[in-house]
């Protein structure tokens, strides 16, 4: 059983570390750092990072995700059971991409830090709740079952016959922009995007070689992306997380 | 037994993989990344970071900690026991926050690499002894007794029944301005918090659904932040750390 | 068996979890992070990364180093044994510093991950291999002997008796700047170094009480560094990485 961390917590200040005091001090399972780096309260950003790395995680493994703008006040914790995941994360939407065979209000006080403190949940209700987890609890004696857990207001994309709409999820380091559109779901070959006033027609195959200026490729996780060839598309292109776009039949194949 | 490491090399260049590689080839005991991004040089800051993280850890552990301005120089390396913890830092006052209940200066040029290097004791000195540590080896091995290690000039909060003053010891990601006031050692229950001519009387006992505007919350290490709604209180405060607080009775309750 | 990472993939987007989910599935190796933070497509970045830190892992190790320009492209992915460490990297010029015992073109697709992506072979294909490895796969089943591997069109210092010229081929996070000249091999002991037009003569054992100013230093690799007191010599001078140095007979030892 691994323990994997993704929090918006930065690796400069204390407190991933102290996550980490907990969970050494409580359980001999691996402890996994996903990411920390997610954008301060971005809920959505760690919903997508989640969609993104869980289809590649098989086996037993304890998700901890602390992205809790709401922490302290009276937004549950969830304890959600998908195939041999678990995910403990704050019920605000985080685990929207998830598929959940199980889901528990996580409401054993007895296994929290006997803190005052109300802000730091990550370290005193989810790391604790974690290591117990890691060491034989079962999800049932967490807390009460739960039929249905918030979920974001996202919009998914639309497939037509002549038109599909989506919307740029996520920008990467390198300056790709991903769309949350499926290249296997649309119902034609050829392909026009556009966002922001720009029109890209152009396409390839791999990011190695191509020419100048900007172009369409699906990405590693099946999703069409924007790219332009050593160089950071957004920047290029002026185009910003969440903007819609709009695929249409076009010249090129993809 | 777990080996934490905390410096301030950064993720970027090799030095924080060249001590893994030596901790590697030495030892099984699993290695923790506490933080490699403490401020270049910033004693104070990995002193601190020491203070919040290890309450949290019981359980033997390494910490191996190198913020360490005057490597090379003749300032000793000290190994130091507190509780089931052992910790290896330069003797800089890097552990100006613990309590020590055993105290070595690090000797034992036999355990260090055999390299001509004066310039990176953390990889050289620091990961070689961790190791043996690690495998077992006392701490009484590693060289004489000392009865007290170099201390920074440190000012403690003063408590009076009219008036508190203390410091701005931390900002976080977040923006919060966490103070070195603890919230139980304060004598009277209302407050009104001044820095930089700045006033604030707000309290909160949560970041979310908080009004706009700066509050007084108690953080989760007990001691009194100054937060903003959905912002930093640093940036809109320019408040900075190291400023001065005054704390005196006031009109509302934390 | 450990497996270690490298690669220029950040922190904050899901690539690096989604290569450990990939590991965490297939083996019980410990995946230890070297750096996620190498530049964007900057192999000869990486490619110091390990000439740095190699020399202090021995025993098994799995370097798997994923800075991939050409991912997707017909460039060739390869495993190389250097002792007891085995590197999977792009045929890029990533391995230019490594002295290969066995060479191995990387042709199981078998072991690859059965998804359609081309752009995220350090997912698809490294992860997989490399767990395999740590199970106990051989190189040799990998694929066919190669007799050479791409270099970096790398110039190495000259050292002659009245002139060494090098290359500034690294600034760390401290500003030093890190020349290629090794300290050992230089044929006299006065220098004076010149770089951009700046001359500098002083010399220095350790930074630690260094009066203002540049100075020369051997730093822990045993190059030749440009550093300032308390600040960034690469600030401070304006020289860039990748910069030509000289190196003459001066007035100061080092």
């Amino acid at each position: 059983m691994h323990i994997a961390l993704l929090t918006d917590f930065g690796n400069r200040d204390p407190y991933v570390a102290a996550m980490k005091g907990v969970l050494a001090s409580r359980t001999t399972a691996p402890v996994i750092d996903l990411s920390h780096d997610i954008a301060p309260f971005d809920v959505l950003e760690a919903a997508w990072f989640l969609r993104t790395v869980v289809p590649f995680w098989s086996g037993p493994t304890i998700f901890v995700c602390v992205v809790d703008p709401g922490v302290g006040s009276s937004r549950k914790i969830v304890a959600v059971r998908e195939e041999e995941r678990i995910f403990l994360a704050p019920d605000n939407g985080l685990l929207t991409f998830t598929a959940p065979d199980e889901i528990r209000s996580v409401e054993r006080s007895d296994l929290f830090l006997p803190t005052e403190s109300t802000t730091f949940h990550g370290r005193d209700r989810f790391a604790p709740v974690a290591a117990a987890l890691a060491n034989g609890l079962t999800l049932e004696a967490l807390g009460p079952a739960m039929t249905s857990m918030f979920k974001l207001h996202y919009r998914a994309p639309d497939y037509s016959e002549t038109v599909v709409r989506g919307t740029v999820v996520a920008i990467d380091r390198f300056g790709n922009l991903i769309t949350d559109v499926e290249r296997s779901r649309v119902p034609f070959d050829t392909f026009e995007l556009h966002a922001r006033g720009v029109s890209i027609e152009r396409v390839e195959h791999h990011y190695a070689g191509a020419e100048p200026g900007p172009f369409l490729i699906v990405g590693s996780s099946g999703l069409i992306e924007i790219s332009v060839a050593n160089g950071s598309a957004a920047e290029r292109l002026g185009i910003l997380r969440l903007d819609r776009i709009t695929i249409q039949p076009g010249s090129t194949h993809l």
